[in-house]
């Protein structure tokens, strides 16, 4: 559809006046479902926002590891995008935090069958330093069975964490089966392991090892701590049931320094009464050091800023919709941390995050639910074409945004299908080839469906330019 | 079934004089076709040889590069465990021949947009010593594109020949497609390029480069060649599109010296008449050192080992099976010339190999057919149950057996599906996961039925051992 008839469309309806009122408390969306439902199948059918910024983030920029130069090549790179898109207020707002780098990595078997294992660092794994250690394996098939060891059967030794993670569409097995990565080396190290490895928290058969962060908590002095690609981590199994004493020479260089620096990458299509409640939508910006994060997250990024552009493409929404590329999510969360403080005394309409991949968006929910049955009645209506139904027991979701939703602000949160994405989660996998182009433009269908109809109306403005 | 019932149905037929004859001449063989075809379903449905092989070598060894220790390793193991599971006359047969082997590697976009790609050397790959070398990208569609490029588009840079091979079920492409790798060095080298990197001859999306031979001739001097994994070339050819200079920086250390040692393990199941043309089947030992070289081919010797063995379980054959577990197939066929060489006054009544992975025969071709028709039709109703076609344009087909074939042996060929052969075909990724054990005992029954019917008849022996 060109921008002319859909300009037609937008203005069939007239914006109503708007004030400070709660969200159950407006007056219907100016957009006639009709509105909303041609924007939607536009977007559907014909967005390549997202795709290019994804395109163009990884290619230009590739990995972005937090609080390292990658990353603020890669705000850097990000300013530059949103301005050319028409953004308004486009800025960094920056922060500080640690910084931690990976060395070089190895893992070998040194017998009873000596031989090499794909291995990756764990985010915040103490340093082997480079002759490495060398230690026996004492296996576990999962972290509660680390748990109930008695230390002497862990003292000295390199522990081993199994686990039988399986796929899920709502990746349900992230939380019980990521155990070993963020409690493991805790545990581990407070028995007195020498260091720990676990089988990836992933559910592909790739070389591909998965790192992800984990913290030394309760005093735990840091070990090194790596994950094993998961046949790496099947080899193992296989060894150790061999019945001999298994013997790995283990190296896991990696740094950690105080004073690094990130910052989240903001920017707005303005609304029409600048003292509306905004909706804040967004993805994070770094990725983990071992791939371009195509997947985690450019792609939800990506997603977000493109629903917003076509928004601004329409015209000028009632409400200010503001982006936030979140920088340093992987460490723990310092973007959406730092944003909340920052912003504080700001009212929000709605919270929303992508960060789950950019396969199709299956099912949403949101607290509109409860304290505005109605948009959410119309919500429901609008993305049931794109074949997203309503969850009614959804939980709000998002690292970056729970900061903000824990101030107050209201959340909703579009299920994305996770069947596939811990195959790729945190790997070196996670390349731009992973990402289906049709499945990218439904999420930012789904999203744009959902700026329009919480939007207060958009009005057709002076033209922008269409795209970068 | 048990062995009693498999003896009593073999038993049933006698087992005819035979002597000198061409297979043709040969009298119809002495299974009938119902206690070939009980032979077979029992081993599609039961056999474990293949498997535990499969397993336990790559399992207890891992990688094992020709003419390296690791490969020394493998074949002590697999003079123990050809021993300990019947078969006679088990022993190694070595030859010298150079060693190539692979240090720190690694590849680097300098500009216009840093970040690192996932590179391996290919075999005999020149080096450019632990400071590598950096140069400016020269961009190709195709080796014959770098054909026709004039030397000065190529001199001092670092040439990238890009491809777009697609899986197919015969493995076509790869010899099309594996043109750049096999041939692209010396034509770069020619020219005067500084070193060369080839898109991963390969139909996967995984960051796992795969590696493989190629030879630098006509004089060439070597130069560093490396094959970028396919995600790797995508993004390479992304960077490039953006129309700046793109300069890598490249180390590729490896180390070529001669002197080295390999050997062929050879192991037999004793024919009554040990002047009958041999029946000589195989896979190679080595695999390149990035995986434990399951489906290459690890699992191509186990399924002609486990065919074999099913013989031997039943009783004793006519002719002699002779099972090769040739040393330095990667490298260049190392084992399969010195086997030749060794036994070139031997006769065979057919030679066969299984090197193209583990998933499921789906048809067969063999001199037979117009050598032998009678026992050609035999094989393809016999085969026919197990979804396998018979295909009347096949060739011969083996690096290993190749030279045993020019000097006069019949050939049989038992086609493999290659859909996702070259997913995994010389890559970290060549894991024991990757095979599906309901295929592998389908190439075990395919290879048992086609020893049952060569055999020239079984007659129950003395009891063996059912299985180490």
């Amino acid at each position: 559809m060109n921008r002319t008839l859909l300009t037609a469309l937008l203005l069939s309806a007239a914006a109503p006046a708007y004030g400070q009122q709660s969200i159950s408390s407006l007056p219907p969306p100016v957009l006639a479902d009709t509105n909303v439902a041609t924007l939607r199948d536009n977007v559907l059918n014909n967005d390549h926002y997202a795709w290019d910024i994804t395109e163009g983030l990884t290619t230009e920029v590739g990995q972005r590891l937090a609080a390292t130069e990658a990353e603020g090549r890669a705000r850097d790179w990000a300013v530059k995008r949103l301005t050319a898109m028409g953004f308004a207020n486009v800025h960094v707002e920056p922060f500080s935090m640690p910084v931690w780098t990976r060395g070089p990595e190895s893992a070998e078997i040194v017998s009873p069958f000596p031989q090499k294992l794909a291995i990756a660092a764990l985010g915040y794994s103490g340093s082997t330093g480079p002759a490495g250690v060398t230690g026996e394996i004492a296996y576990f098939d999962s972290v509660d069975a680390l748990r109930l060891a008695p230390d002497s059967a862990v003292k000295g030794k390199i522990v081993f964490i199994d686990h039988h993670m399986m796929p899920a569409q709502d990746g349900a097995g992230y939380g019980q089966f990521g155990a070993p990565r963020r409690q493991g080396p805790t545990i581990a190290s407070k028995k007195g392991a020498l260091a720990i490895v676990i089988r990836s928290i992933g559910t592909d058969h790739h070389r591909n090892p998965h790192t992800g962060v984990q913290y030394f908590t309760d005093g735990a002095r840091p070990i090194p701590a790596g994950a094993l690609a998961v046949p790496d981590a099947e080899q193992l199994v296989r060894i150790q049931k061999r019945g001999k004493p298994v013997v790995m020479h283990l190296t896991l260089v990696s740094q950690k320094t105080e004073g690094g620096h990130s910052g989240n990458v903001i920017a707005e299509v303005p609304g029409r009464d600048p003292k509306a409640p905004i909706l804040l939508v967004g993805g994070h910006l770094d990725s983990w050091d071992l791939a371009t994060g195509a997947i985690d997250d450019a792609s939800g990024m990506a997603i977000m800023t493109a629903a917003a552009k076509h928004i601004m493409d329409a015209g000028r929404p009632l409400r200010t919709i503001r982006v936030v590329w979140f920088g340093a999510e992987e460490p723990g969360g310092f973007g959406g941390r730092a944003y909340a403080e920052a912003h504080s005394k700001e009212r929000y309409a709605i919270a929303g995050e992508s960060d789950f991949g950019a396969d199709r968006v299956w099912r949403f929910s949101s607290q509109l639910m409860k304290t505005d049955p109605a948009t959410h009645a119309q919500l429901t209506a609008a993305l049931a074409p794109l074949g997203i139904t309503k969850n009614d027991k959804g939980d709000a979701d998002g690292t970056d945004i729970e900061p903000t939703i824990a101030a107050g602000a209201p959340w909703i949160s579009l299920g994305q299908d996770g069947t596939r994405y811990f195959d790729y989660h945190h790997t070196p996998d996670d390349t731009l080839d992973k990402i289906d182009p049709a499945q990218l433009r439904q999420n930012v269908a789904a999203w744009t469906t959902v700026l329009a109809i919480l939007s207060g109306g958009i009005e057709p403005g002076p033209k922008r330019p269409k795209r970068r």
